[in-house]
C-alpha cells in the first residue's frame, strides 16, 4: 500500500457504504443503544507519518473493548513476562465456555482480551500502580496525545448498572483465587476503562506503537519494546475478536481488535494502522461494516501478514 | 535472515542440543514409541533458493498431523470456499472440550487441523476424488519432488489397531451428519494420510508453496492461488499447535504445524520454511526441543510475521 | 392400591386414551418408525398374585433401553459390589454433556441406564460370563417365563447398521481405557440386548422380583439379594429416565425405566409392577402417553413411595 | 423399626463413633471452621409421638443448606406450581458445570437444592412476601416451635464477606433474567437463610411435617398440601446430596438433604424423621459420619423406601 492507499481507503468505503447492514446495536449497554447506528468512518495512519481519513472519522465513540490492548500494554510495560501467570495466550475456543473454561483452568483466563483476562489485567494494574485509574489514563492521554481525553461517566455508570456477567466473572475469579484486590474496586476500574471515547482518527494514531515496534509515532519515545509489541500483536491475532478471531485472520490477515461500541482497529506491522467505526454489530458482537471494510481493504491491496 | 541465516540456525540448534529434554515420546501409536528418541534436525529452505540443514536432517520420520495441510490444501485446491460449510477456521480452545465442542456446533469441527476436522477433510476427499487415497499421495509426490514417497503400512496399520478416538470422532460426527461416506473408510484413508515419512529437508522443499505465493519452488508451478496459500498459512497460524496455538504465536510468531512424531513446519511467507524433528513431546503434544528451536531462531533473527 | 386397583387403571386408560398425542415415533432406529404410533397398553402385576391388563397390553414392543435394568441384574448377580468400580451411580444431570462427563471421570460412566454405562455393564459381562449373548438370555427367559424368548435380528441389524452414537461411545470409553474387550464384539451384544420383544404383560411379570425383594413371584426363586433390588430400584428412581428422571420421580414418585420403543416399567416396591407401550416419544425420548398415565395412576391412587 | 429403634440408633452411634473421621471441617466459611470438629449426635423423631437422641444431639449446629427445604417449603405454600417456572426437577449431575448448565438452561436452576436454585427460591420469596426474611423467621420458628430461633449474625457476615462464588451465580442468574430483585438484597437474605442454628433434636421435629403428609407433628397443622410434600421428598431423594445424591439413595434409601454445617436430616414418609450432626466433611461436602450413620441405620433396620 503506497501512494495510492488513500484510493484503496476510499474505494472500499465507497463499496460498503451503500451494502444492507445485517447488524444490530449493541443494547446491552443502554447508553451504547442511542448511538445513531448509520456513522460509518475510517482512518489510517501510516509509519511514514501519512494518514487520510473518511466519513465519520472525527466523531468519537465508546472504544470499549479496544482498550483493552492499552491496558495490557500499560501492565506489559511495568511489569512485563511476569504477568503471564496470572493470565494465558491461547484463543478461547467459544464464547460459550468461558465460565466453563476458568473452573477447568483454575481461575486463570485464556486470554487477556476476553472480558475475564481484561479484569484480572485492571486487577494486576490496581495491585502494582498507584493510582491505576488516573495513571492507565496519563498512559492513553500520552499515547494519543489528547491531553484532554477522559473516561466518559454516563458510558461507566450505565455499564456499572448492568454489568451482572462483569460482576459474575470477577467474583468468580476472586472465589478462584485470581483477583487479589476487592471485586467491586476492580470492576470500578474495568467499566471506567471501557468508558474512553476517541474517533477513527485518534484510534488509528494511538495504536501506532504496535505497528512501530513499540515506538511512538509523534516523538519516537519508547513505549514497550519491539519484542514486547509483536507479541501483543500476535494476542491480538489469535484472541482479538471472541469467536470471530481465526475468521479474522483467515479473511483479513492482519492484527486487531474490536469493541462492542462498534469500532475495530488493526494493523500491519512496520506499515500501518487502520481504525474503522460502525455501530451495529454481527451476531458475534463485531461491527458488521467495520469487517466488510477491512476485508475489502485487504482484498484489494494484497496487504496482510501472511 | 540474509546471508548470515545458516549461522542462525546451527547456532540455535547447538544452543538448543545440549538442552536437557524435559518432553516424552508419544506412545498411543505403539510404532512411534520405537522410534531413537535422540533424534534431533532442522532444515531451512529459502524461496531464494538457497537452503541449509544440520543434525538428523535427512532422516525419515512420521510427519503425522503435519500431512493435515496437505490434505486441506488439495481440498482447497479442487473444491475452494464450498469446504468451509463442512469445517470452520476457528481455534477450538482447549484439547479439553473437542467432543463438547462438537455436539455444540451440529458436527461442524472447530477448524482442519483437530483430529475432527482433518477427518472430515477426508471425507470431503473421497466424496470428491476418484481415488482420495492415491490421488492425495500423488499430490505430495509431486509437492515433494520424491516420486517413490509411500504410505507406511506399519505406522498406518499401529494406528488402526489403537485409535479408538479416532474412531469415536468419526463416529460421532457421522452421528451429528456431517460424515457423508463410510466412518471405516474415512478413518482407513486418515490413518494413511497421517502415516507419511519424510525428512526434515523434504517437509521443508514440500511446504516452500506456501512461503511462495502459491506456487511450487522448484518448477513455479501454481498449486493453490495466492490468497488460498495466504489464508491456509493464517490458519497454521491461529490452529496449528492445539492448545499451544497462542503460545506459538506468542513466542515463535511464524504460521507452522506439529505432528505427534516430534517433526514441526513453520513459515515465513515470501521468505522461507523451516522443519525440525525431534521425537520427544512437551504436554500439549508439540515437540519439546522442536519449540525450543524455533523460539531460539526467531528471537535471535527477530524474523517473526508481528 | 386393594381391590379397586382394575378400576384405577381402566380409569387412567380411558382418561389417556383421548388425549392429543404430542409425542413422536423414535426414528433413529429405522426398524422402530414402522411401528403403529397409536398402540396403547398397560398391565399391572401384583405381587399378591393378582394382575391385569387393558388395551394392546398384549401386543410385543421393542423394549430396547427397559432391558438395561435385566443385564444390570446379571451383572449385580454373578459379580457384586465389583461392578462399581467400573461405573458409578449418580444422575447424570443432562443429555447434553454425556461425552463430556466421559472425559471428566476418565471413562466411568454416570450410571448403568445411560448408554455408556449399559455399554459398559455389556463389557462386563463378556469378559465374565462363558457366553454373555447366550447366558443374558436364558437370564431373560427364566425371568419372564417366555422359553422362546429372542433377540430381533431385524431390529439389532437396524440398529446396528445406523447407531454411530453408541459405536462414538464405545471407542470413546475404549480410548480411556474402561472397556476390556473388543469394541465391536461388546456393540453387538449391546445392540442384541436392546432388541428384545415382549408385551407388556410379560414386562411387568419379568421385572416383578424388583417389588418382590429379589424373589421371582412365579416359583419363589431368588434372583438377587434384597439389598441389590433395592439399589436397583434406587437407581431406576434416580437415573431411570434419562433428562427427565427428577420430573418423573417428581410427578409419578415410584422406580422406573423407559425405552425408545415407547415402554416404560415402574414398581413399587412390596405392592406391583406396571407396564405401559405407547409409541410415540416426548422430547425427552420417554413415552408420551406412558408418562402421562402412569402420573395419573399415581395421583389417583395416591400410591408413590414418597 | 418398631419398639427396637432406640436400639438402633444407639448401636449405629456407638458402631460409627469410634470409626477414624476421615472428613475434613469447612473452611470456606470461616466461622464454621471453629466448631469442634468431634461434635456427634444423632435424634430420630417418630411419627407415632416417640423420639430417641444420643451424643451431641441437643447442641446447636448451622444447619446451612438444610433450611433450603425449608425455604422451598414455605415458597410452595404461597406459590404453588407457579415456582416450576423459574427452576427445574432434575439432578445436577455434577458440581463441575454448576455454571455451565446455567447457561445451557438460560437461567434456569436444575434444581432448588443446588445454590443456584436456592437463591432463585429467595428471589421468588422476597418478590411475592412482604418481608421475606421476617416471614421466613416465623415459618421456621411455628415449625420447630422454638419461637426465639433467629438468624446467626456471625455466620451470615462470615460468609457475606466471602461467598465470591455465590455473588457470581447470583449475577450470572440476573445476567440470564432469571432474578427479578436486587442481586445484594437477594444474596443477603440467602446468606441470613442459611445461617439458622438449631440442634439435632430440633431439626428431626422441624422436618416431621414431610414424614407426616403435610402436618405438623405437634398440633397437626397443615402447612403443605399431602401432594406438595411427597414432591419436595422426591427432590430431596434425587437432589440433596450434590454429587452423591445417587450414592445416598443406593446406599440409605431414604429421602434426606445435607448441609456444610456438618448436619444431615433424612426421613421415611409415614414413619419418621432422623437427624445426625457431625462436622467433618467427606469430598463431596457431606458429613463423614453423618453418612455413615444412616447407612448403618437403614442396612441394620432394612427400613427404605425401596
Amino acid at each position: 500500500m503506497n501512494s495510492d492507499y488513500t484510493q484503496i481507503i476510499e474505494n472500499a468505503y465507497k463499496f460498503v457504504k451503500p451494502i444492507k447492514d445485517h447488524g444490530k446495536l449493541a443494547t446491552y449497554i443502554p447508553e451504547l443503544a442511542n448511538v445513531n447506528p448509520d456513522k460509518f468512518g475510517v482512518h489510517i495512519t501510516k509509519i511514514d507519518g501519512n494518514n487520510f481519513g473518511i466519513g465519520d472519522h472525527l466523531e468519537k465513540f465508546s472504544i470499549q473493548s479496544i482498550a483493552k490492548v492499552l491496558s495490557l500494554s500499560l501492565a506489559v510495560k511495568f511489569l512485563g513476562e511476569r504477568i503471564w501467570t496470572r493470565i494465558d495466550v491461547e484463543p478461547s475456543g467459544t464464547k460459550f465456555d468461558s465460565l466453563l473454561l476458568l473452573e477447568t483452568y483454575k481461575g486463570i483466563p485464556r486470554n487477556p482480551f476476553i472480558n475475564s483476562g481484561a479484569i484480572v489485567i485492571c486487577d494486576i494494574l490496581i495491585t502494582h500502580l498507584e493510582n491505576a485509574r488516573e495513571e492507565f489514563l496519563e498512559f492513553v492521554r500520552d499515547l494519543s496525545d489528547i491531553p484532554d481525553l477522559n473516561y466518559s461517566d454516563d458510558i461507566a455508570d450505565s455499564e456499572k448498572a448492568t454489568g451482572y456477567r462483569n460482576v459474575a466473572l470477577c467474583n468468580f475469579i476472586k472465589s478462584l483465587d485470581n483477583i487479589k484486590n476487592d471485586p467491586a474496586e476492580v470492576l470500578d476500574f474495568y467499566f471506567d476503562m471501557c468508558s474512553l471515547e476517541m474517533n477513527c482518527e485518534q484510534v488509528s494514531r494511538s495504536f501506532s506503537f504496535l505497528a512501530n515496534g513499540g515506538r511512538k509515532l509523534s516523538d519516537g519515545k519508547r513505549i514497550i519494546t519491539s519484542s514486547q509489541a509483536k507479541r501483543i500483536n500476535a494476542l491480538m491475532l489469535t484472541c482479538g475478536f471472541y469467536d470471530e478471531s481465526g475468521e479474522f485472520a483467515f479473511k483479513v490477515g492482519l492484527p486487531g481488535k474490536s469493541g462492542v461500541g462498534g469500532g475495530i482497529v488493526a494493523l500491519y506491522p512496520n506499515n500501518f494502522t487502520i481504525a474503522v467505526w460502525s455501530p451495529k454489530l454481527n451476531p458475534n458482537g463485531n461491527s458488521f461494516k467495520g469487517m466488510k471494510l477491512l476485508e475489502t481493504v485487504t482484498t484489494h491491496s494484497e496487504m496482510s501478514i501472511f
